[in-house]
């Protein structure tokens, strides 16, 4: 009997970070050493930070990860662990092209081994993997103690054929791979159903390592785990956190001994996790300490103060709240209780003396004297961030996005939009699930989430409430003229997010949204909205992070288009 | 002997617009027609517009791009066109995969005959083709009238190998190529060299039909022409507007007779006129009919304002002098008398007043004091774009844009900016050239480009100056603190653009900048500068018409990114 434990590295990089990630590996190594492991999988591109666009194509870059990769054989051996098998995803070139490729190298005896080149360049959505690596086409079996490795970078076991077909006729024990999953609501379950079907197709277990944290605009969820060739679950690590799995493979046993399975999240906890997530490492790999944001007492702005303090802690947060002549008394004081909750720094800039200002020069009517005010509180909120140096962050929710109800250079200041992604009606049942989290004890900064691992329960919200609950229930308005509510521009968001979905995300013209069953009066004013507001924002780009999701996880599309549906 | 008249029609489309340009191709196959050609040729994906990006993949576009192209052959045979062999180029499907190609099919008796699907699709720089479509494998040779006609668009022709070598062996008469290909300096001469090659590959005459005109953040310069086989340019269509070239084809003659050769523009017309292309387009299809824009009497906003009059008329320019505490008396009459010459509208708008309200309340110090002056200005310039229904044009230079030299949401603020892709150096050697036009009579909206083929002199300058002699020669500063020059920050600009060139536009590292002479402190300076601008732009991001291009043209990079030379 052949027995050999792997240990499954589900680790947080940073892009360009060559020494803080080789730290990282070097740290892991150590660990899956002390707990027995012959063989430690470190997620996709590791070494690089992922995924690191056309950063790949510059030489010294290439040339700095590859010194990088040997000092870290290197250091392996010194420090007693060259009998290890560290699998490392780097960036390789391709000799002939001079174009990159995406690597897995093996260190071993002080070695950098060569490696595998992933052959499925992913080049829809959110990936552009094509333009950057030229593609691999060996298949790599490892032989390690006599036990037979097949080997797959994430893209290759999406796809029908290629690497993993051929390693179906190559008596593997174990069919190994590295990921950079993205996180999407729901795929835990796509990529488990996924992975039985490629343990079946290679008859052995498949191990499956993903990377975990935020990136830019991404959030990676983590969540490996180990699937028997019977399509049994034999190891789940925690999502949302860096963790260390085990997993003994034994070659002769009929069935593998089944490890440790972490529970999933509620399906809002889940998503609020990531928003949090995705926030917390975009400050953390840009250098922020604090946020500032606008605070209107309405849900979408205590929403983000809330997911923010979880992010950074409450003292980090500084929110402003800049009343009009329009703001009511009631949103005042929401935003105060807001700020109280959550113990952050709270000012009050009221914005009627700028208003005044502007208005003496330039007589504003309309829309342009209510984008005014949001400009005036965009300007403010920036001389906040380059005063303290914080980021600000914009607090737009998906529909309103969506639909144009929001000020360039107003309230779409900020460098990050936590909330972008999330349909309105979305908003508040995570702003609900959040309260009941407070009262079930998840203090400030406790949720489950990298920086978290050991499980601290944060601290404690006073009376186990988080957002007021009147910014939950109140009917939204954005306080730009007397009396202004949503519901006077755009039909309730009950219905507004089911077109949206449709529309957007599914791409249904206006005949299959009238087979969806909407009224043509509700489709041709979302379409009319949905359209403008597009055209506006391409014709005022709101910059790469706020469009490119706000509007359809994966689209692309060109600033002057005058096709209409 | 066989002879057959092609017509090379270089025409301007319009993304999404099916209805505009099956007009504009209805239009040129009535005049073709009228010249007696018999085959009359467009550019790539003339029918959708191009480059369409993921437009491409929506169902209802492809099926409504489909029905316009079959209502175009059924017009133009209702027109007595029936006889005349139309190729444009559109969007199709690929029924195994269900997704796009990049087509291109030919009209005649009033049917869409079946086509033939680009090969090779670029995804490197702005390309992402691969992303979009997929490959077509079949190389098409078309008989009209005994004569053989090789077929090829755009990426097929720079690409070795691939279809064209196969046509090689085809014994074709001409090879007919449809393009979209970008304006770059000096490509010209790019395009000239490589349809040499080609021509000697195939032994063929070979047709270059390119697009002409601006779509979102690219120029297209026309200039489509025909070479003989031994490298004998036969045809040059002009520069920047569009066109109905003509070549004679005799298949028994050794070589073929010469038509009419356009001259070019010098290199600083060529450059100024790409960029009044490109913004004069960019108000077309997005429907502005003016713009707005600061006027700090500096070389940067008066060299855009000189364009915007070129693009759209003086009046339609509306020019905001936005002086503050700081602004010299001679900024202020420089600013006039640019507005004056140009005959655009002119405001003059203090901000010291909304300053001092601003400082009453925030107290801002230092830079984050300086930002909040270029942020008022922003926010007056969207005012006048709000309430007029003006585009707001950014009026940064490359140079500045690189080093950081520039505020977000201030004078950053703009849906268009129309030199972010010159240098500073550019900028004034654009300036002096626009004077001397100027001065040799070329008018306001005098230049040789579309919308102006006949060559109009323009509304003559008075005192045949455009641009004031003080603005180019004056040291540039931006006003924000006394006595504030931009040598205080930045090294001489003569020296710095070569810097700039070097390190981003050729990604040269450091060791690489030593090598090239420059010295240490230098490159240690100017590497300090454009990274952390390059990272402030990506926390904050501008937008993606004024990053991608201002910060070379061809590269992606990650918002996050810890690397260092």
């Amino acid at each position: 009997m052949t027995h050999l434990r792997f240990a499954l590295a589900q680790i947080d990089t940073c892009v360009g970070d060559l020494d803080g990630n080789a730290d990282k590996i070097m740290h892991y190594a150590h660990l899956a050493a002390h707990e027995g492991a012959h063989v430690v999988v470190f997620p996709e591109m590791t070494l690089t930070g992922y995924p690191i666009e056309d950063l790949a194509l510059r030489r010294t870059f290439r040339k700095a990860a590859w010194d990088k990769a040997n000092w870290l054989a290197t250091e392996l051996e010194a420090d007693g662990l060259g009998d290890l098998y560290v699998a490392v995803g780097t960036v390789g070139t391709d000799h002939a092209s001079d174009k990159p490729r995406n690597r897995m190298v093996v260190l071993h005896d002080g070695m950098v081994w060569a490696g595998y080149d992933k052959h499925f360049l992913p080049n829809y959505g959110v990936f552009d993997e094509f333009r950057i690596f030229a593609a691999g086409d060996r298949t790599v079996v490892l032989d390690i103690d006599g036990v037979r490795i097949g080997v797959a970078i994430c893209e290759d076991i999406w796809q029908d054929g290629g690497p993993v077909a051929r390693l179906a006729d190559e008596h593997i024990d174990v069919l190994m791979t590295m990921n950079g999953s993205p996180y999407e609501e729901g795929k835990t379950h796509t990529r488990y159903d996924l992975a039985v079907r490629r343990a079946a197709e290679v008859g052995a277990p498949m191990i499956y390592v993903n990377q975990v944290g935020g990136q830019d605009d991404l959030v990676f969820d983590g969540g490996s785990f180990v699937v028997d060739r019977d399509g049994t679950l034999l190891e789940r690590s925690p999502m949302f956190m860096e963790h260390l799995g085990l997993f003994d493979l034994d070659t002769d046993a009929e069935h593998q001994t089944t490890g440790d399975i972490a529970d999933l999240p509620d399906p809002d906890e889940e998503v609020y996790t990531a928003c949090v997530l995705g926030l917390k490492d975009y400050m953390a790999k840009n250098r922020f300490s604090g946020v500032c944001l606008g605070l209107s007492g309405g849900i979408d702005s205590a929403l983000v103060a809330a997911m923010a303090a979880d992010a950074c802690g409450g003292h980090n947060v500084h929110g402003i709240s800049m009343p009009s002549m329009y703001s009511s008394i009631g949103s005042k004081d929401d935003a105060a209780d807001l700020a109280a909750n959550i113990g952050a720094h709270y000012d009050v800039q009221p914005i009627e003396p700028m208003f005044n200002v502007y208005q003496g020069q330039l007589k504003l009517e309309g829309v342009a004297a209510e984008n005014l005010q949001a400009r005036i509180r965009g300007v403010i909120v920036m001389a906040y961030s380059n005063s303290l140096g914080l980021l600000a962050v914009a607090t737009g929710n998906k529909s309103e996005l969506a639909c144009g109800y929001s000020t360039i250079y107003g309230d779409a200041v900020g460098g990050y939009a936590p909330i972008k992604d999330l349909l309105k009606t979305r908003v508040w049942e995570l702003s609900r699930w959040r309260n009941r989290a407070a009262a079930a004890g998840v203090g400030i900064g406790g949720l489950r989430i990298v920086g978290n691992e050991n499980g601290d329960a944060g601290t404690p919200l006073p009376g186990g409430v988080m957002i007021p609950v009147s910014s939950i229930e109140k009917a939204p308005s954005a306080e730009l003229r007397p009396g202004q509510k949503d519901s006077d521009s755009l039909p309730e968001y009950e219905l507004l997010d089911k077109v949206l979905a449709a529309y957007i995300e599914h791409a249904h013209g206006r005949a299959d949204l009238l087979a969806d069953g909407f009224d043509e009066k509700t489709v041709d004013t979302v379409m009319r909205l949905v359209d403008r507001a597009e055209w506006k924002r391409r014709q005022y780009p709101l910059g790469p992070k706020v469009t490119a999701l706000a509007f359809g996880r994966d689209r692309r599309l060109p600033v002057t288009n005058a096709f209409r549906e």
